[in-house]
């Protein structure tokens, strides 16, 4: 009755997404501040009529209009539900069991793993530097391997990446090894890869509407590469399901990418709240890891990292927890606005 | 660089979703009828801020509004973007290789065999009867086989299966073969058998918002059964992308199940054209299958379904051609409101 498939799944834990009582959510690295107003005046004209219609399978005019962003062509982009999505579709595409391992950071996004169960795929967990941050050589001098993922800025602990380091990486690793990078959280103060495509024909950027975009209801992430990775995502998403976009959600992608001062707005405020946060916390005698992203990770000495959450649950506030030895210590921190940052230290300055 | 998965897919290709020129599009089976206004005055109050937020990963409230229409629990509906994601997720789930392939009818949904080729299963095409209608004892005569798939009514024909057959065959599949009937069209003259979850713990139903709600363009689709198989699929789903149904998505499938009264006007209207148009193609000299469902699948000696097809298109109207031995004669024509059909059987009438 079940698969093969099925019966090895381990499948991903989403963070909480409480439906009835108001937590302050610091859990899932949403955006606190709305999407583009743009979004709402569209909402308010959408002609009901379109909707009976199927969306345009290619989401073409929401490819281009990240290709202009981007400056680059809307045949370096790949659209779907999410980045989770777009990874899962990467993981089915790109990987194969006979040439190695998929390699990516000891502590990192929790689905990686989970997409290799999905895909029979094996893994190895690159260990990190002493200070998190990920070791380049470590990926080099793994045997063989079929491809590496890793996020730049890396999730849970927000530690970016430098672009020599991504160079020397990409100079090193054999041609026809796919290098995804998951830059789900890079424009909170990473510089994006997506000009290496030009040079690199194996590497793929994957980034979301969900954070800096402000929109992870609706579900869009993207990939950006060359053409031929492109068309190889293609062709899998339409041997899987060939409408994963709907019409709003393509057309709410194009409104929010094309309002570039609603976005620089909200990333700048977002920025300077995680710069005062983590000095608050450091001055409570917190220690902060280096953060690019749009949360913290953090702990203290002397206070297991469930207890935290268990305290600034009790209080209202959902952090994540991470129940994963060598980061168990630590809570992360999704950044909210400067009102609910002030009422976190000040439960943060409670614990003992 | 690929996966070995990659390099064996035949991706499947949706119908034509022309972007610019105005055709009268009967070639996708969409509706002709706009939604539920009751969409139209949600869509203007969208308080945008909530598009910041993840939406409920378990679509709780639309699997209860489904569930309410249907008189069964949310813990029996499955949610998916679009009835493909949901069928692609049963085919992931429920069917093995080693236990025989998996049996569809000869001519049926042409996505069948895509899954198939996506994750890697063996498939035999079950032949249908002289009048193009299934043949439940020629399932039930097959060798071994993992599970059965098969649209009722059945797709690209129309033709429906009665209930006593289908109570035939579920009386004697094996208990742990997974039966997945996929009523797309069923609102349209058939008879449900959702009712049979509650005596067949095997037996799983697929339906689909694209069709009698109208809501293409919002890709929600749904399956019913036994809730070790809902949750069966949740661990698929959870392993795949945690997310696949965006906010907005969620809240028009719960307007639009839960507006009986608009969609029983739609239907009873498309019904009507359906009768309307059989019968004046009939009166021209066409044959055509009796259909339960918002199309007809239609031919007339002496000419090939694709000068048909490009007969039409030339005339403006899109209509679906099936290059496949057996039925490359017959064209499918989604209902439209009546003065397409009216405008279609006079194109009609000047085929020679």
């Amino acid at each position: 009755m079940y698969s093969e498939r099925f019966k090895k799944l381990i499948p991903y834990t989403p963070g909480e997404q409480p439906q009835n009582r108001k937590y302050i959510k610091l859990n899932t690295n949403e955006n606190p501040f709305p999407p583009s107003s743009k979004i709402n005046d569209y909402l308010k004209s959408v002609d009901i009529s379109r909707l009976q219609l199927y969306p345009d399978p290619t989401a073409f005019k929401l490819r281009e209009a990240i290709g202009n962003y981007y400056s680059v062509s809307a045949s370096n982009i790949f659209v779907g539900n999410g980045s989770d999505e777009v990874l899962s579709l990467c993981f089915s595409a790109f990987f194969n069991n006979a040439e190695g391992p998929v390699l990516f950071p000891e502590y990192t996004y929790s689905f990686y793993p989970v997409y290799c169960s999905y895909y029979s795929l094996n893994y190895t967990r690159v260990p990190v530097k002493k200070d998190f941050s990920l070791s380049v050589d470590l990926f080099l001098t793994s045997p063989a391997y079929t491809g590496i993922i890793f996020p730049n800025p890396n999730a849970p602990t927000g530690i970016g990446l430098e672009q020599q380091e991504i160079l020397k990486l990409m100079d090193s690793v054999r041609e026809d090894v796919v290098v995804i990078i998951d830059e789900a959280y890079i424009d909170f103060g990473g510089t994006s890869s997506i000009p290496l495509i030009q040079k690199f024909d194996n590497l793929l950027i994957v980034q979301t509407f969900s954070k800096s975009r402000a929109l992870a209801g609706s579900r869009i992430g993207f990939a950006v590469g060359n053409k031929n990775l492109i068309e190889a995502l293609t062709t899998v998403k339409d041997s899987f399901n060939s409408y994963p976009l709907d019409f709003i959600s393509q057309k709410l992608g194009e409104i929010a990418v094309s309002d570039t001062a609603h976005f620089r707005d909200i990333t700048e405020r977002i920025i300077k709240n995680r710069e005062y946060t983590s000095f608050e916390f450091k001055r409570l005698g917190w220690e902060v890891l280096p953060s690019q992203a749009n949360f913290i990770f953090t702990r203290k000495k002397g206070i297991a990292g469930k207890d935290v959450y268990d305290a600034l649950k009790e209080k209202g506030i959902l952090v994540r927890h991470f129940n994963q030895a060598g980061i168990e210590d630590f809570i992360r921190i999704t950044i909210g606005k400067r009102d609910d940052m002030e009422f976190l230290l000040d439960c943060a300055e409670d614990l003992k």
